[in-house]
C-alpha cells in the first residue's frame, strides 16, 4: 500500500538541526525535511534549483543582494547557481524538494556536508 | 528578486474546483495547487509519479485496492502507472509536484482534462 507521510510525525523523529532526512521519493527527486536553527553556510547548487517550504517557524534565506523571509505556508525556489545562506532565529521546520544526490552544502562542501542523507 | 509564494494567498485566487494552477517551477517540474471537492476521474500517469500534499481539508485517494485518507500536513506519492481517483467530501486544498506537461487526467483524458495549466 502507498504510504501516507505525516509531516508532524516525521519532524518529531528529527533530533539534530541541519540534518535533512528523506521522507518520500518522486521519480528521481527526494522530498526532504529538516529542522534548522541558527545560520548555515553560503552555498549554491550549480546543477539544480532548490525548493524550500516552511512548515513551522520562520526561515530567512540570505542572498547576495537581499534576504527572503518565509513564514509557515510560504515557499520559494532558489534557482540553480544562486548563492544562498539559510538561517532561522528560532527552530524552523522546512520541507525541500531536490533531485536525488543534491548535497546540503551544494558545490561549497565543508564540514557541514551530509554525504548520505538518510530516510526517516 | 526571488518570489516568496504564500499558499493561502494563492489559494484565495482560485475560483474553480479541479482547476490546478502553477505557483512555482523547480527545474523541469511544476508546483501546482488546486481546490477540489467531490470526485475526480480514475486515471494514471504512465510517465511520472505524482505528489499530493494536503494544505487544508481532507483528501481521499481511491486506489483499485483501497483508499488513502490525508489530512492537512500529510502527503503521499502515487507511483507512475498506478490508477487513482482523488476525491474530497468538502473543499480540500492540495499542493502537487509534477513534471511540466503532466496532465491532470493523465493517460485517461476526457472532458475534465486541463490542456494548458495556467500560472496563478
Amino acid at each position: 500500500m502507498i504510504d501516507v507521510v505525516n509531516l508532524t510525525k516525521k519532524f518529531s523523529l528529527i533530533t539534530e538541526f541541519w540534518d535533512p532526512k528523506i521522507i518520500a521519493q518522486l521519480n528521481d527527486y527526494y522530498l526532504k525535511i529538516a529542522k534548522i536553527e541558527g545560520e548555515f553556510v553560503w552555498h549554491s547548487h550549480s546543477e539544480t534549483d532548490e525548493m524550500f517550504l516552511v512548515v513551522n517557524g520562520e526561515l530567512i534565506i540570505h542572498l547576495r543582494d537581499g534576504q527572503l523571509h518565509l513564514i509557515p505556508g510560504e515557499l520559494c525556489v532558489i534557482p540553480k547557481g544562486v548563492e544562498h545562506k539559510p538561517a532561522a532565529m528560532g527552530e524552523c521546520q522546512i520541507l525541500m524538494v531536490e533531485p536525488a544526490g543534491t548535497l546540503n552544502t551544494g558545490d561549497t562542501g565543508g564540514d557541514r556536508t551530509i554525504e548520505e542523507t538518510a530516510w526517516i
